[in-house]
């Protein structure tokens, strides 16, 4: 009788490769604390293109200036000196010195070079005016090292100098199985075609990681073990797609052991995706998936454990029971209400082989092993296929 | 006095881009109905590594059964003729004929060549085996047409020998602006860094847009006007950062209604990001954007014109006022609590300059025109920096 190794739950196994595997967000992160370069903004910046007046003089009442200039965004700083007139601002422009009110070209006529206000308005000082160091001051942190990337992050480091340098990790995906053929070949009767190499590229893909790799070996120790030594240099990860369960051709296990690669665990009380295998090669500094082989079992294994994202939940519209002692990973859709509440609509499937039932799924919904029956309205941890 | 062109609404600028832009979804989707090619599975799949006995000799109580061979995933069809033995099988491999039984190794103890079964169990029929056609017959569509690309719908198109080619969308962003300078140069007092693209470009890359070039601009006609000529012929979609406003300097408008451009709309009652811009070429069937400059309009521009996603609400965790006749968008941090209900923590900023404010927000609300008061509690429409 073939013992099964004792299995772990699925905290057990989150905290574990959270231990040994830091998993990067979207592939990429802020990789260093960002300081302000320099005030910012860092001059009294135009924010209304139209004119820059003293505010003083418009306070005593003037209403119509002549127009000493024009300054765009970009050209030094101007200098008011005849306080009765004005200067043409652009948006972006400096403050000309002796001025503390920009008025829109809304609220102006301008005829024969005098800027008349024909639209009165409650105005203030320094209105329109961007303040310098409103933003942030010289020094202070604008973003931490550990954040994610994302537009506005890049955009803030760039405005202080730095070009964000993402943080890269290299992925290779290995497949295993006399049965698979190539997408492209018309596999015989007893064949498939290797699919899930694909399915688990693009999403990594579709998570940000870039730098992903493909391989497909036969089911023969020497060429496995040769590759693995190569791949363990050249890669932060390894994912393998089967080879993991306990059948007489999954000799992954033994091999990783034969070459002194730490597992960390293999088999999870879940459903599906029981069989897999997370270790760790400390000679190499190398984290290794083993992913069960069938196509659900390893993307919802690959989406769970790896590819976890900012946690969200959603409520079931309709009741699941689920029986046996094991964390349940049931496909479902996904859909927003105005009322703010996500709704997961299960698509249970038979078998974890049952690919094609996926396609309507947006993700699944992780429901609990201490729990057998899941009631509509309740809510469960949400795992999308992509980001949403 | 300058006038702002007649300004339309959230909605009706939504409905005009869509009329002439179909957003692909991050930038890729699924461009053919996919079929199945043949049965899924294509046999009989076995679904545990195990014995498979006849049914009939099962049932009639036999416990033992020598082996009589073993059949791995990507052999072909084995054939049992004497049906008192058994063959080993592994997970995948096709249903040996004259078997309708699959017994797990966990039930079994195998010892000189027999297999004894040491666990009782209910049993039936075809257990452990995942039926032909189970999943798909020949000719059923497993994909449509339009389909956003994610990982199991490649996994499922690859499995039917399809290697989907994603609808790519090229795109150019333009800053225009003397007061620019690049990211490793040290701005004068009165010179900012050229900021914006860096911040457009990773958004449209974390959205599926790989297909990205960068290009800067003098504030110089000639210049602005040579560009376009070349970039329409070459990108599906121009983005312009700045330029769109009604400062003396902001041609760009003007020189698209001089090259034929068709402008389908300038100016929308929204707050930041009055004053977009959006166009056809049809001449050379390019889209044109026309952000605002300010790093935040452009930022809320591109994500909610045109990177807009999945829709999504959250509800307010505080209160807000907005008395203008605008659409008001707030950025926020979001949180998912565990009744499945998003929460959005309101961060509001002074003006759409202050870009820093935009650090800790994950993207933002979208508050109607028609509305002035904001309860907690109230849900709207959530628009993420990048994939949740």
């Amino acid at each position: 009788m073939v013992l099964f190794p004792p299995m772990i739950n699925v905290h057990e196994a989150t905290d574990l490769i959270h231990k040994h595997l830091k998993l990067p967000c979207y592939g990429e992160e802020v990789t260093e604390d960002i300081l302000a370069d320099r005030d910012y903004p860092p001059f009294h910046r135009v924010m209304m293109d139209g004119i820059a007046v003293s505010w003083n003089v418009f306070r005593e009442g003037r209403r119509s200036f002549p127009v000493a200039g024009t300054f765009a965004a970009g050209v030094p700083r101007g200098k008011l000196t005849d306080f009765n007139s004005c200067f043409e601002v652009m948006t972006g422009a400096p403050l000309p010195e002796g001025t503390e009110l920009v008025i829109p070209y809304e609220h102006l006529e301008i005829e024969n070079g005098i800027a008349k206000i024909i639209v009165n308005s409650e105005r203030s000082e320094m209105e329109n005016v961007h303040l310098k160091g409103s933003d942030a001051l010289k020094g202070d942190v604008l973003l931490k090292s550990g954040m994610p990337f994302n537009g506005p992050h890049v955009g803030i480091a760039s405005s202080v100098g730095k070009a964000l340098v993402p943080k890269k990790f290299s992925i290779n995906i290995i497949s295993t199985g006399d049965e698979l053929v190539e997408v492209n070949e018309t596999p015989l009767d007893h064949q498939i075609r290797r699919s899930n190499v694909h399915a688990i590229r693009e999403s990594l893909r579709l998570h940000g990681f870039h730098e992903v790799e493909l391989s497909h070996l036969a089911d023969e120790e020497t060429a496995i073990e040769d590759h693995y030594k190569k791949a363990s240099q050249n890669f932060d990860l390894l994912i393998y797609s089967g080879g993991v369960s306990k059948g007489k051709f999954d000799f992954l296990p033994s091999m990783w052991k034969k070459l002194g690669v730490q597992e960390i665990f293999h088999g999870i009380s879940q459903r599906p995706g029981k069989p897999l295998w997370f270790g760790v090669d400390e000679k190499t500094n190398t984290r290794i998936f083993g992913l069960p082989g069938n196509p659900v079992s390893s993307l919802v294994c690959l989406h769970r454990y790896f590819l976890s994202s900012k946690e969200v939940y959603a409520q079931l519209v309709s009741d699941i029971t689920f029986k046996k002692d094991l964390t349940f990973f049931v496909p479902v859709k996904i859909s927003s209400d105005r009322s703010g509440v996500l709704k997961a609509i299960p698509l249970p499937i038979q078998n974890s082989g049952e690919f094609s039932a996926l396609a309507s799924s947006d993700g699944f919904l992780e429901l609990p092993k201490d729990q057998s029956v899941f009631k509509t309205g309740e809510a469960f941890r949400f795992h999308p296929w992509r980001p949403m």
